[in-house]
């Protein structure tokens, strides 16, 4: 146990330093560097050593402020290799492929036929676009996170449950084993978003935040001192399940008055249905739906979709606020792309008048400032964790140190 | 923040072995401690030297099996001195002595005077009585901790707020140090309680669990990995406020239909007010009458107001477990211990019904095993947290081996 920790603090402080690489842009010297992460400068030395040697890093020239002799700048070598995201929703699948400095190099989405969802056929569907956007450069890649909807036990990479598709304890990264030739992640959106926002959103100053994810299925990612928190079986989060309102509306998940069944895409979707069944702005897809609520924000209806979400919201963020007293709470992706401002201001005053006085004046609640999916993103997070805590990567920078006369 | 990091791990290895000393309750060897921490024989080795040094372990003789050279017993020294655990609750201060075995060697719960609440004269009330029951043996105690109803910021030892009395902001360790010659630990008395069971109840052997307070308040204690989760204003847990019913109940927090209204002590004695508004079984004290309602279980009042309770907790337990998704929760303290068998027993399924699929089947639900107040064990295990951090304890061995000319 001693030694799996002196090696996880090992991968925690080299994860440290590049999330600071990553932080700075380009304008990083060894000195920042030590001063960012709290680390010693011997040991941000030495490990920056062994991530240029491996080619993570690579010196960007030298800036020579006149003053003693010129530092070195580093960055993350996008040259190194690829990174794979994809992120299977319930009617696309969207894959990503960045280089090791994380720039988004290609993107497809392509939609899910509802009529071949079986575990094979999405498997298929996968290995297919993924195989056609990484064309020629199969040998860079170093590596590919794979998100599927619902709970995912990530160590065997199986998928427990899917709330779209009847899949039950499906060892779906075995399926995609036999199809890619990668080293490939399999986790579940809640964590990926959460990762995501840890290397490259407000988690990159903030070590204690929840990561609330709005898009068909709602959730949370909750983050203490940096770390994920998982739970036992990788479902912590489940806020969407959480029952808001005893004996309401059905949820997808079967069960009664869920957090999801009132914020989530449908439930908004169905909130609109409640007040005006024959409004112009369904259409079948619930995220166009939100996207035309948007939209309308300036119609009465709209309006009050808009403040009847929101207050549940409020509600659902405060009692968030009460059990977990984060320092930071990020909303996220589609839903809160298009109606994560109007929702807020709505839910704040709710938010004071339910969560505690401390835990309230302590928090911060702000909308994610990720460009990119942050879904796809947090996959192909998943794959630059295993690719740096990987001994491959490492131990033969070992192995030669240890012979230099080879 | 590395240095700090290297001294937190060998704090925790320190309580780690020494949470394995307890559990073993006399009957250890140096090699089984290393198998039950999962520390290297070298360093138990090291630190039970360290620990024996300052008196901290005791040998018990030897274990001499026929096999190989007899193997000595170690076990928490019960005369290396004195832990003080003072639960301050609505009506009453209880204090007990605790020696480093963690008997309770001395008890006393004396009554709060409802008209000398403030905080001089609660400060007044907690150092006489601890006075008192210590005696003549104030310079063997250790340490002493404080429990105080409400959320409480420890490294500063303020009072942030007091849910009976009108405190807000009250440097309360401050009050207690000028009147009390002990270092002393401010906590509330769910971080208390989930410290005791950490150290020994269910968290001897389940490092991820839930800590469930039910006495005249509620609330949780979450620790994940063997660490407490503090949150960032140490208010993380405030379960008994997250809203069970919108617009229900009001609780004695100010705000609607939180979990506290229909589960607390006084929440218990509403519903039975709410059933039967006569009923013989009503005393001024909520607790007490929580107890008649336990005695008079053959009674169909009483069954009813277990079977909403027991309903309401249910569905509180469920959103907890969607949440944080532990392997275990544990259920104790007073209203626990009169009614916990018969509440669980109505809430089983509903928890069922309400939490997730998978981390249901993970999760255990047990009652509190403590035979002992777990608020005030946890005090007192935060003064030997406190002693067996701190540096003056340990930094006279380093000193004498760095010395040993001396
Ligand atoms: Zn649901
Ligand atoms: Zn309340």
């Amino acid at each position: 146990m001693q030694h799996r920790t002196a090696r996880e603090i090992r991968h925690r402080n080299r994860f440290s330093l590049l999330r600071a690489v990553y932080a700075a842009d380009g304008h990083t010297s060894r000195q920042e560097l030590a001063a960012q992460t709290g680390l010693s400068f011997a040991s941000v030395g030495n490990m920056i050593a062994e991530l240029l040697d491996v080619g993570v890093l690579t010196e960007l020239g030298h800036d020579a402020n006149g003053i003693g002799r010129p530092r070195a700048k580093l960055a993350a070598n996008p040259d190194r290799g690829l990174l794979v995201g994809v992120d299977t929703a319930e009617t696309t699948v969207h894959v990503d492929v960045f280089d090791l400095a994380m720039t988004v190099r290609r993107s497809v989405e392509v939609p899910i036929d509802p009529d071949a969802t079986d575990p094979p056929a999405i498997a298929d569907l996968i290995a297919a676009t993924v195989t056609d956007l990484v064309g020629d450069d199969g040998d860079a890649v170093l590596g590919a996170g794979v998100i599927v909807p619902g709970p995912v036990e990530p160590t065997g990479g199986v998928s427990l449950f899917s709330p779209y598709w009847s899949w039950k304890g499906v060892p779906f990264r075995g399926l995609l084993t036999e199809r890619l030739p990668y080293r490939l992640y399999l986790d579940n959106p809640l964590k990926a978003s959460t990762v995501a926002e840890l290397w490259f959103g407000a988690g990159r100053e903030i070590e204690d935040l929840v990561v609330v994810t709005l898009r068909s299925g709602v959730g949370v990612g909750i983050a203490v001192d940096g770390t994920l928190l998982r739970g036992v079986t990788n479902t912590a989060g489940e806020w969407g399940h959480m029952v808001l309102l005893p004996r309401g509306r059905t949820c997808r998940c079967g069960r009664r008055g869920c957090v999801e069944a009132y914020i989530g895409a449908p439930g908004i979707a169905h909130t609109l249905r409640e007040l005006d069944p024959a409004s112009p702005l369904f259409s079948s897809d619930p995220l166009t739906t939100v996207a035309a609520i948007a939209a309308a924000r300036d119609q009465e209806v709209a309006q009050a979709v808009i403040r009847r979400t929101g207050e549940h919201l409020g509600i659902a963020v405060a009692n968030l606020i009460n059990l977990v007293n984060p320092r930071t709470i990020v909303f996220g992706d589609s839903v809160a792309g298009y109606l994560g401002e109007a929702l807020l201001e709505i839910a704040r005053p709710i938010i004071a008048e339910y969560a505690l006085g401390d835990p309230y004046q302590a928090v911060t609640l702000q909308l994610s400032g990720l460009r990119h999916n942050p879904v796809s993103l947090g996959a192909a997070t998943f794959a630059l964790e295993g690719f740096l805590a990987d001994s491959d990567t490492f131990g033969s920078v070992s192995a030669r140190r240890a012979k230099p006369g080879k």
